[in-house]
């Protein structure tokens, strides 16, 4: 159960040299990296291991090396990891002694070290164990400002993956028709979004009539009818693991009563958030700028999440864009702008692009209409 | 991103009590549980939270509660947890001090707590400097001698799932087809596996003449021959989380050389090892009885792995069957019987069912025939 993106040894090697130097920093003596995104991001390697353990070791100081299960070491065949000391371990080895050994064997004293934040208690009980003179702690704040900054080959993949979602959203409206559930309409998309060339579809929302109004629904069995507000929120990893992740607003017929009104609020809202992203600019004026106008149209108490998320390879990364964030922003940091508005047990709406940042403002990779589309 | 399988309320109390009184014979004050299998078995709640804190806090002595973000609340809906306190948290708050606080405010001191072995280091970390005065442990040793002793319930379940995978292997001989590549049968198989009933096919191995001798080879584009000896290990969970998993071999036409011979071998130290079950003894016995017929035909040097391991909400769980683990069947143990055999560059061949034990020996739950298959 493994498996080994190509990550390109030249990337891999700057990758790890970054890390290390923002490590130093950091004054933490060395990273512990098991399979994750993290790991991805670092060395290429795609590895699910359950109970047994695999970890990249980066010492500030000395050479990489990477631990894995003597049984699952051909996973590693043609990966950037063989350039590393490889610690193979079998049943009846302590992998958390081996690592440990491996990590206090240079000339330096080992005091902090700092463990992907995804990493299992399995291990991380293990790592405290078996380093007593060690403090652990999360990697997150060394590993976050290198992920969150993405490099030319990610931001290619983050517009390959938008304009994949949006060739699903663009048959999503032959999907929305009075009569089926969305569980059904919900299938249809789940198809269309491997289709696009997706691994797979890691989330599929259709949220019709009060449904629309819990941001965290996912399918249900509720049959669409005519004048229902359906929020459709869709996305997931290409094979190279960058997702894709947007949402429109569609409408069954035509909408009742104040259902326009409202959506030309939130539609002037994402608008206003989009316009005002550029480098040196907080995270959190971001959110102020979307939630200023829904607050000033009377409908603040029903914008009840932040604005926004950073994404990459995982859906939900640093930078969030939420109020007291104070992260400037910078060219290639990459995230979802996405207001909505959501009456509970009446709809919900919700409009969803993920932009990069630029020079001088932000590009978008996501092109669908933003209206609120009939279907 | 959110799901709740229907955990029956009394199973879930059941569970409850059990785990509860594990742990105070173990000296732990309270379980911290996490979204995962433990959890599932728990309270029967699936969740699958990443950056935010969901969590079953279970004190020794005191009423259980469930923290959960604010936004999340509503997948809890209709579940076990609604019997619990539940407390909500939103941005801003710490729910690491959150769930510190209710955990130290019955009346005992709180000085063990015990996590799930799958807690993301965030959370376990995070727990470690909420609760200063306690020190964290897996809560494995107490949760494995509830999960690895399945009830009534759980033991239908692995028998739907070993029928469902059994109905997959009757149809994989009519897909291994000289011409065809591993990936292309795999393709054919993970649809299968599907149509099975299961909730997806989590791991899919074709391993074609050299291939079949890595035991953690997926697939590959290569292309299959006549003659070809192809072991084929498949299995995933069912829409209740009860996994399937069974290998058989099969071979291309008619098998060269010494194949018959070998898989003789294999097919006599399965069998020895699946007679050899029943409650009193040891699971290393188990191991042993597979692994001396295969040293004892002079092919020990090329069995590499233990005979099997546990199963249920897991595919990998305890109890493991290898050398060195000295504990005692007993009637409810579900696990894999497995033993290969493997020449590296060449060819190997694997049969594995899932046995039961019952009162007085063991039942399988995987009926294919365990013949060296020609396609």
């Amino acid at each position: 159960m493994s498996s080994t993106l190509a990550g390109a040894p030249e990337h891999v090697a700057a990758r790890l040299e970054r890390a290390r130097a923002a490590a130093r920093e950091a004054g933490v003596d060395a990273l512990v990296v098991t399979p994750g995104p993290d790991l991805q991001y670092l060395t290429g390697v795609v590895k699910h291991s359950h109970e047994r353990l695999s970890a990249l070791l980066l010492p500030t100081e000395g050479g990489a090396a990477f631990v894995v299960p003597t049984l699952e070491r051909p996973g590693l065949d043609g990966s950037a990891v063989e350039a590393m000391d490889v610690l193979t371990w079998t049943d009846g080895v302590d992998p958390h002694a081996l690592a440990a050994s491996r990590l206090t064997s240079g000339a330096g004293a080992v005091r902090r070290v700092a463990v992907a934040s995804d990493m299992p208690a399995l291990h991380v009980l293990g790592l405290r164990d078996a380093l007593p003179g060690a403090t652990l702690e999360l990697a997150t704040p060394i590993l976050r400002e290198l992920r969150m900054r993405k490099d030319t080959e990610e931001i290619a993949s983050l517009r390959r993956a938008g304009a994949a979602i949006d060739d699903v959203h663009a048959r999503v409206p032959g999907w929305l028709v009075a009569g089926r559930t969305e569980a059904e309409v919900g299938a249809d998309i789940t198809r269309a979004i491997v289709d696009a060339g997706h691994a797979e579809a890691a989330f599929v929302i259709v949220g019709s009539g009060p449904n629309g109004a819990s941001p965290h629904h996912e399918v249900s069995d509720r049959v669409l009818q005519t004048g229902d507000v359906v929020v459709v929120d869709i996305g997931g990893p290409l094979p190279d693991g960058y997702n894709s992740d947007s949402t429109r607003t569609y409408v069954v017929g035509e909408p009742a009563g104040d259902v326009r009104e409202v959506y030309a609020v939130l539609q002037r809202a994402q608008a206003a958030a989009v316009d005002a992203v550029r480098p040196g600019v907080t995270a959190a004026s971001i959110d102020e700028a979307a939630r200023s106008i829904i607050r000033d149209a009377g409908y603040g108490e029903y914008f009840v999440h932040r604005t926004g998320h950073g994404i990459g390879l995982e859906v939900h990364e640093e930078p969030y864009v939420v109020d007291g964030n104070d992260l400037l922003l910078e060219p290639g940091m990459a995230f979802s702008v996405e207001p909505g508005i959501y009456f509970p047990g009446r709809w919900g709406a919700r409009i969803e692009d993920i932009v990069i940042v630029t020079d001088s403002g932000c590009e978008s990779v996501n092109q669908r209409p933003h209206d609120l589309q009939s279907c």
